[in-house]
Parts: C-alpha cells; sequence; structure tokens
C-alpha cells in the first residue's frame, strides 16, 4: 500500500485533495447489520469543518457528505462504504501565487522531491482537509463501538503556555463541546481563547496537546508484540497533521519516575481485577487492560503564518513569503474530533482482530 | 497478521519466548546481493546482551545466533532469512513462583485476558528478549542502509532526573559506546550511573529517555497520509517494551510555541536545499526533507523490582510480591541497540516502499 | 482486508453495488507523473459495456465515469486515483419480486448467509456490474504497462462447444475487436455468434473461455514461493463472476505430458536466451522468463435464464423461477476487457513489487 | 512482502533452501489454546516424504521436525508458531554440475534473472522440498479445521492418461492412503503405478492432476470480490511446484454448457437449503454455500528428466543435458498433502476472517 490506507480488518482508504473534486473515503471491512445514523456522521463532520467560531479560519467547506454505497435500508451490507465531499469552495486561483514557493515547514519541498509533481492548491493531498475523510470513517467506527460501549472523548489540555493541570478523571467531560477552544475547564478554556485571538492577531500561529480519554474497552484488546494497541494508536496520532508527539499514560513523565512509584498496583474490587493507579494508560504489554486507555499527543504551531519569513522558490531563488488570507492560528480545538475519529479506527480494527482469533 | 510482522517491503517476523526453545527472525523482502557481515549482526547482539556490566543484569544469555537461511555464499539471495538464537540458561523453575501471580505493570494479567494462556516463565512472549530478533534483523537492514549512505546512532539522553541538555548537533556520537550507559557526554554519564547504582541497591528501578539521530537520509522517505515516516516510526518505537512515549523534532516543545518560532526556514546552500533549523526534526508532511532526522522516546522503569508490591493471583486472591533474584535497575541502556534496529527496520522498509514507485 | 483490495502496491479497491448511488474504484500506488489519458480509460471502459451488440444484455448503462482525485494538469500525482460512475437505469422495482428468492447458482442465498443481509437489487455487490470499477483500474495499469513495452490482449477462444483450435501464435490479435463475439478468427467468431443467438433465443445462456496473451513483459516478475505469477493470476481471474478455471501455458493438457515433451528447451537467439517451445505460458518458478505470457480460464454460463428453474425463497418455500427481462445468453465477449483489466492489474502490482527489490 | 507469507488472519512464513540449513516456518495468526498433536504433524510430513515407495525419489530427507515456539503444555499461546527442519542429506556437490546450467523448465534462468544471484545447490528455494514447510503449517490448521468439523482429502485423479472417471461422490475416500499412488480406486492406481514405473524405466517423467474434497464447511467462508474462496483456492493451488491449472467445480467443463444444465436447483431438505447438484463445487459468489467444496488441479510431468535436452549454460554456450541420479518420474502422489495442507491454509485463513466480522 501506498500509505492512503489504515486498518487491517477495518481497512479505510482516503482519498482526495484539497482543492480537487472532491475527497473521500472508502470503509472495507466494516460489519454487516450496523445501523447508520447520518444524523450523526454529519454532526462529526461538523465538529471539524471550518469557520466554526471566530477563533478558526473563515474559508466555507461544505462539509456535507454523500453516502455512495454499502448501506441498504439503513444497515451496513458489509460491502465497502463509500462516502464523499465535493469540494466546492477551491478558490485554487488564491494559490497560484504559492505554485512555486516552498512554504517553511509544509510538505511543498518533500512532496515535490518524493513525486517529482506536486498539487500546489490550498496544500493538495498534504492539506488537513483530508482529515474530513478520516473524521467520516471514524464516526462510523464509533457507531459500531458504542454498542459495544466503548466511547472516545478527547479535549484540548494545552495551548501555548496555557495548561490544564487538573488529571482526566476530575474533568466532567460532557463539557468539552461547551466552548469554542473545546477544553473542559471553562477558566482554562477562556485563557486558551484569549490567547488565541492574541497570536491570530499578531499573524501568527500557537501549538498546543490534545488529551484522548476511552472508556468502556474490554481488556484483551492489541496485538503485541509490533502491532501494541498504544503502538498503532501512536502511530494513527502522528498521521495527523502537525501532531509531534505521543504519550501513554504516564508517558514522558515515566523517564524520571521510579519502578515503586511507576507499577500499577492491582486489586480486586467485586468480581473485578482493578488498577490502584493508572500510569499504563490502560496498557500492559501492548493489550488494554480494562481500565481507561489515556493518551495525550502534541501539535505544532500551523506553519502559515502572515508574518514574513524566510524561504526558496522551486528555481532556488531565496525569497521572503508572508501569507495572506486568514488562517487558524490554533488547530488544535479542530484537530479534537480527528484525533477521536483515528483513535475510534484504531479501537474497531483492533476489536475486529480480536474477535478474529477468539473461540466463540 | 497478529502482530508479529513488521513491514510492508522488508517485512520482519519475531517468533520465540523468553524460556521456549529458541528465538528468531525472519526477513522477506531483502534485496539480493547484499553481503552479509556476521561478525556485524553478532556484534549487534552483543550490545542488547544482559550481563555486560554491573549496572545491567547478570542472566547469562547465550547470544549467538545461527543463520539458518536465504544466504549463500556470504550473500542475501533474495529468499527469506531467518536467524535464530537458542535459549539456554532457562531456569523455568524460578519462574513457577509467578505461575499464578500478575505481577504489576507486567503483561501477565493482559495475555491472560486476551489468550485465555499464558507461557509464565519470565515473561514469555512479553519479555524483552524478543527484541533480541529485532536486533538481528535491524543489523541487516543496517548493513543495506549503510551502503546507501544512512547512519543511524541512538544514545541515552535522560535516566530519571539526570538529563543531557547538550542538544544533538554538539555531541560527539562516536563515544556512545564509550561508557556502559551509553550516554555521549561523560559527566552526565557518570552521573546517571550513580543513580542507577544507587537504585539498584534500593531494589528499585528507574525510567529515562533515548535520542536517536538518523543522518544520510535522502528526501523522499515516507508514505503519506497515514503512513508518515514519523507515524510508522512512533509505532516502531512504542512497540518496543516499556516505550512510553515518542516525539519526533521540537516534539512535545512544539505545544508552547509559536509558528514564527517553529518554522524552519529554508535557504539554499550550494547546490542543496536546506533548512536554517530543525523543528521539523528531519520529516515534513509525513516525508523525510534530507536533513538530519531526529526523535526522542521515553520508557518507563522496569516493572520487576525487588520491593514488595501489591498485587493479586489469578484466582483473584491478594497478595504481595517482591522479586528475587537480580534484575536490571534501568533497561535504557540496553534499549539502546533495539531502539536503533527498529528505526533501522523502518527506514529499511521506507527505502524499499519509495523506490518501488519511483521511475527507474 | 475484507476482500475488496487487491494488490499489495498498486492497490486497487472498489465499491458499489449494482443499483446504489454509484461504483468505483480507488487505486493507491500509481507512480507519479503518468500521464492519464481519459479517452482510453473511457473507451475500455465502452468494451464492457452492456448493450454493445443484440447478442448482450439491452439494459442502458450510463457508463462515463469521472475523475475525482490523484490527477493534476493531466497527471498523476503519487496521491490516490479516484474514479467513479453513477448508476442512472437503476430500475430497482423490477428486482422486487426477488427480494425473497434465492436464484439458483447465484450469490443470493451465500450473501444472505454471510452477511444476514442482502442488497438484492440487481445482485447488490455481487453484480458483474462491479467490474466496470476493474475496467476503469486496469485501463491506468494498462497506461502504465504500455511504457513498460508490456501489451495485453484476451480473445474469446471457446463459446459452448464452438473452440478455436489456432493457436496464440497464428492468430491475428489485432481482429480482437473486429466482431462483437471478440473472437480474431472471424469462421469461429460466426459459429460463435450463431450459438450465442440461437441460446438467447431459447431463454437459455452458454459458457466459454477465453484466452489472454501478454507481451513484453521483462524477465524477473512474480514473488515466489506463493505469490508466483501465475497463482496471483489464477486468483485474479477467478475472482471475475462466472470464472471456474484457470490454466497457465499447457495447463491441463500438461497432466498428460511427458516430461521429455513438456519442457522447454532453451537456446540462445542472437543475445537472447529463448525457450523452443511454451508450455511454461512464459513463466517458470512463479517467475516470468521473457516470453509470451499465455493463460486460459473458462466461464460458466450466465445464471440467470427464462427457463423455468426450481428453487426456494427466504422462508424456505420452494419456487419455480423464471427470469423476465433481456439478460445476456453470453457473458464470455464482455468479460475479454475484464480479464485484459485484472491481468493488467497482476502485470502492474508485480512490476512494482519486482522494482522495490532491485538494486539501481 | 516479498511472497514468502500467505494468509491474511492465519499468516503462514516459510524459510529454508533445499540445501541450506534448514528449513521452515513460522505461523503468525493461530487461535490459543489449540491442543497440538506432534504426532499428526510428524505423519502429515512424513506423507510427502520422498522414499516412500519405488515410484518416488529415493534421496532420504530427515523429516523430523523440531517445535520452537508457541506451544506451552502442549497448546498454543496465541505466540507465532516455529517448525524447522534439519537439513541432513545435503550431497551439495552432487549439484556443482549444474551451477552454470539453466535446466528447462526448471526456475534456474528465471531466478538468475530475479535476483542475479542463485542457490544452485538442489533448486535452492525453487525446491519442492520447500514444501513441507507447508505440510506442518497446513498439518497445525488441519488441527484447527477438525474441530470445527471441517475435513479436506485430496486424491490423485489423473496419471498421464490414466484418469480416474468416478466421481467425487461415489468414491470411498478413506481409500486414498491404501495404495502408493493415492487414487482410492485400486483398478486405477494400478495401472497408474504401471504407468509411472513404465515411464521411471524410460528416464521421463509424467504429470496428472489431484482432485480434492472439503466437507463440513459452513455457509459463509470467502471474502468478495477479490478474495473469493475460490480465487484464494486457485492461488493457493498454483503456488505449488509443477501446478499449471485449477477448477471448481465443473470447472472447464462449464464452457461447453448451457446454464439450465449447469445452475445448481435449490430444495429444502428437512431444515437445510441444500442443492441438488454441485456444479458450483461447494461455492456460490465466491462465499461457501454448505455443499461439498470441490476442485481439480493439473501438474505438469517433473523437470528433471534422464534423457538428454538441449539447454544453454550461464556463459550462453549451448549445452546437452541428461540428469543423473534418481528423481520422482510422476510428483503427484507426493502432491496430495501438499495439496490439502494448502487448502487448509486456505479454508483457515477465511475462518477467522469471517469470525472477525460476524456478530458474537
Amino acid at each position: 500500500m501506498a500509505g492512503n490506507t489504515y486498518g487491517q480488518l477495518f481497512a479505510v482508504t482516503t482519498f482526495g485533495e484539497s482543492h480537487g473534486e472532491a475527497l473521500g473515503v472508502v470503509i472495507d471491512g466494516c460489519p454487516a447489520n450496523l445501523e447508520i445514523d447520518l444524523n450523526f456522521i454529519q454532526q462529526e463532520l461538523n465538529r471539524r469543518k471550518p469557520g466554526q467560531s471566530l477563533i478558526t479560519t473563515q474559508r466555507k467547506e461544505d462539509e456535507s457528505f454523500e453516502l455512495l454505497s454499502g448501506v441498504f435500508n439503513g444497515k451496513t451490507t458489509g460491502a465497502p462504504i463509500c462516502m464523499m465531499v465535493r469540494n466546492t469552495d477551491q478558490r485554487s486561483k488564491d494559490y497560484e501565487t504559492l505554485k512555486e514557493v516552498y512554504r517553511p515547514s509544509h510538505a511543498d519541498f518533500t512532496y515535490q522531491m518524493k513525486y517529482g509533481i506536486r498539487d500546489y492548491r490550498g496544500g493538495g493531498r498534504a492539506s488537513a482537509r483530508e482529515t474530513a475523510a478520516r473524521v467520516l470513517a471514524g464516526a462510523v467506527a464509533k457507531l459500531y463501538l458504542k454498542q459495544q460501549g466503548i466511547q472516545i472523548q478527547a479535549y484540548v489540555q494545552q495551548v501555548g503556555l496555557v495548561s490544564l493541570a487538573i488529571p482526566y478523571e476530575q474533568l466532567d467531560l460532557t463539557q468539552v463541546e461547551s466552548n469554542v477552544v473545546r477544553c473542559p475547564d471553562e477558566p482554562t478554556a477562556n485563557r486558551m481563547i484569549k490567547l488565541i485571538e492574541q497570536v491570530g492577531q499578531d499573524g501568527d500561529s500557537v501549538g498546543g496537546a490534545i488529551a484522548c480519554v476511552i472508556n468502556g474497552a474490554m481488556a484483551g484488546l492489541g496485538e503485541p508484540v509490533f502491532d501494541k494497541l498504544h503502538a498503532e494508536m501512536a502511530k494513527a496520532m502522528l498521521s495527523i497533521n502537525a501532531c509531534k508527539g505521543f504519550e501513554i499514560g504516564s508517558g514522558f513523565n515515566a523517564a524520571q519516575m521510579l519502578g515503586s512509584e511507576h507499577n500499577d498496583a492491582i486489586e480486586r474490587v467485586g468480581n473485578q481485577v482493578r488498577t490502584t493507579s493508572n500510569n499504563s494508560g490502560g496498557i500492559q504489554g501492548g493489550i488494554s487492560n480494562g481500565e481507561t486507555i489515556y493518551f495525550r499527543c502534541a501539535f505544532k504551531p500551523v506553519s502559515t503564518i502572515r508574518k514574513p519569513q524566510q524561504t526558496i522558490n522551486q528555481e532556488g531563488d531565496e525569497v521572503v513569503l508572508a501569507a495572506s488570507g486568514r488562517h487558524d492560528p490554533c488547530v488544535v480545538p479542530r484537530a479534537v474530533p480527528i484525533v477521536e475519529a483515528m483513535a475510534a479506527l484504531v479501537m474497531m480494527d483492533f476489536y475486529l482482530r480480536n474477535q478474529a482469533l477468539q473461540q466463540h
């Protein structure tokens, strides 16, 4: 495969460029007889949509999707599911100026080197617009996982130097969608919003971090030794545009801890085996242990900024670039549904992979 | 696949348990006519071996390997390469006491839940001994990559609270093997060693971090959108026992940076396109840009400690566990060749994947 | 994967049902910078189209396709290529009568058993209409292969008891498209056409066989031991609706031959190594040897016939079924472009797989 | 993958050359808790062994295997299973004379072209000895399938012009092992044996055909549209050395049949849905329908014969080759367990793939 398919059993292939005809996704391997809630899928897509608030880009993307196959009388048939979004607001001419310029920290240069050709309109295939297709597939996975009692919720945990110190267990995650920055703690959310507004006014951008919490996963998901649950999760997260780091449970903090501090003691609570702490982040030996799965990922500041930057063009001449138009000063809030979607694809695939090898 | 194969074109399958007959690896997809330097492979294997110094476990593992197939007259033939290490120091009876106990933060419980059966001898398949097979495969990949000018070097960057602040560009990486802790800066190395010795005397263990530097990689490696170079690298690293986090280039620091700080300006140096900084860690849009590839990963403290810990046994009774015997107080130095091996597998696979789609 | 993707490097995923919104294909792994000749692709699609002549079904399928992604300024970019055909002549109500009936030798019963649900409109996913998507992908592969000097030509070699005895070397394959039955020998073609007309008037159907000839393939394609070139070719052919058998070179005749008759002696012709006969069908040990690749595949008579047949419905009641409407009395002529398309996908994938592991 | 792995979930990778150190197999994806009957596996291996009778080659291969991993206390653990056979009777010097010669209809030339290097000892990787590893894996699959009620039995149906006309339903398949030629009808078996003896005395070889019957498979196995059950079966069979053709059910006969003859009428027998005939060979639309799965495959005569043959050497000089030593005049009887093994791998993989997507 050339990198556009994720998953072994719930195999998701996305296609499309930022300013091409359409972008979409084919899911091969969705179990039959799953009820497809079109409203829920649309709603997930809307969460990713630009122009949702003043802190996000105002490009109007038509994000209504079309279901092309794999569903009959409201249920999946086991056939491949194709969903598609037409590109309508394709002001390609806006991008003619970028035709020959390699934007710093974008994929312009590397795509040109790898493929010897580049669809420069809006970043082409490298545009974050591609993630809309992932959100569509993730929504289907979520519908299935919900039936199995698995719930996925991400939230913005950090924007620049504004960081939410409260651990996930103490947060009310139903509040994530209550503000535009998708941080469940309102005071922190307000500080994040202020920061983003300031950065936007400066023509700059700022990074951040997203935490993700998965509840209800049974013990047994993950396929060691290479396809450990957190290893695949790391891959899935780092495949998202601008993601720079991933940590499971204690993560980088583990590097400075002692074993006696870090080990999660095991106890019996009623009929259940539980751990008294969760530095493992719900995964041990690459397999879920039935506790909450918890991970965090870092996002760099958006590369496109209005401030002038030094770069070169395809001819190798040095030029100064200053982006015009409005761009997201902080992509992190909009990445929340993408993180959830990718997490759902990972969980879904491991659910099916685990099921394949069980005795029934 | 059930998780024991890594790579699409350079496909590496490991087999074997800590205390079974043997452990080994099959490589399918090694290009023909590669000269196989058996001494180099053995040397790589020795770097991972326990009992190398006072700061590592004294278990004597017979780490001499046997080459079973795929090489004829010293060269690869294109057929699968199988390499194997016999297990000789299998004091399985040492582990009879652990037969019924779930060790905290080990894979005992999760393997039992997933498979309904568990080879409890020395951790069975979940043991870090499995990584010896990865080192064998990684050594073959290194031999090939060296021919293409690609060099991989990892080092210990952190042990507990002792951290090496000097950036990789300013280190002399030829010094990594000059001390037992594999930190290229001697004063830091000495502090790390002291810490590990202290922790070992306390019957405890300590975590750490490894940095990895890859030089000589051409622009163009990596397969977006899902199989981005750093996404696969993250998966590969988190598939290593005890690894808890991964970051590429600026990593988690990126979360608190501004775009104007973070973007790597592009300039022309002679005939080459270069970036003036390397927050990208050598990868942009999921594809190598020709700069040094740089990443870091976090390791938790070893779970097996002599200090008493609360847990339960298979019957669900609460028990107190205190490991006997010697164990690594810090696994991080021995993980250096494993990090390099997995990095080599990733680079090798992407090298071949890229080559498949080029015009020749 | 759930079976809707073919190929490892040139990975082709089809989607869509006979009477759904659309059917289409995503190609992941097409090399960049390939010029896409839209007319050629449309022409290939037209070759498969029903209603081409009196001997094929009169259903009017709108077979004009739309290119959605992966091509920029007339050339492939390395991004996934999605092509789609809308379904327009979907007289679904024609099929309401079949809603509850399992048609003999169709996939109705097996789909119901496997998936527990079935899109009964026109056979749903099991309809041969799905092969239109394969022809689209095959056309792209053909464009690439043509650049490498590889040409693929299939023809109808048998219809019922009318069989073309002339070996492929003595046929003028430029004549294949000169008649509606796609048999390059006109007298035989005429007898075939008469037979099909007769069978059609009887409300019956008839089987046949297709031969395929591939010229210009270099030695070295195929990946033993499992992915032998003819093994993948067999799979590709038997994945086509109604295909019942495959043979390479001497095929089933080999069963009655002696080694001294069957072996292809090797000689030197100028600078080339050639065989004096071609019982191998151009493949030895699973790898092409530079000779013409030649294989043959058998097709059963179409299952849908006007003659009454005994069957049962979903309730298990025995019913008698007699199809109304017009159906192909012989699917074989229309299967010619499908055979070529699948052969092109196989050759394309092996071309890239071989290239991946060569020294360049 | 480079072609040495078969199966998506029950993934079988073989390694080793005819005259290398060892040959073996790794199975990744065997369900845990399967009891491993070592005697049964050894017995299967013995069925393939050369030197079983006067009609097979007298090379003494040490076919006792070693189990290296994946089994604990007699049961599978879910970890990869590695099994290995050491090569002991490696009279490599016998092959020095073949070092530079391309044997007609062998893989010598094509391996040299593809890989630029060739292990010429006994055919190296292209030797049928590799199939011993497949038989080991197939035996494990058979153990699992037996638990599910699935039984696989192949038999020799044709040798040269001696063909068994009795259909499979009327044969007593328990008699297959009662004679050296593995034909369940004794009079036919005797004629086959005589023919093989005659051919052997002439220094020649002869082809044949194997039929395979699978009973007890539930409806629902197979993954359309590409991974149809009979399509994968065709690939699996044609991946066996010397196999030249495959047909399912009516096979090539279907080409001359009418739909009204060929369709399998459906009836209800008690609670079961059955077909009144089985031209489908137990598979419709690529999915098993619960009837007996039946297919046939053709094998060419062994290429190595004592009769003189024209060929060239690596320098391109024309030479005459006459093999010395004893070789199988007919490989078909020994291919029976290999056909069964490959059939078992196919059924096993589809069993798991089907299970993955069911509701449990």
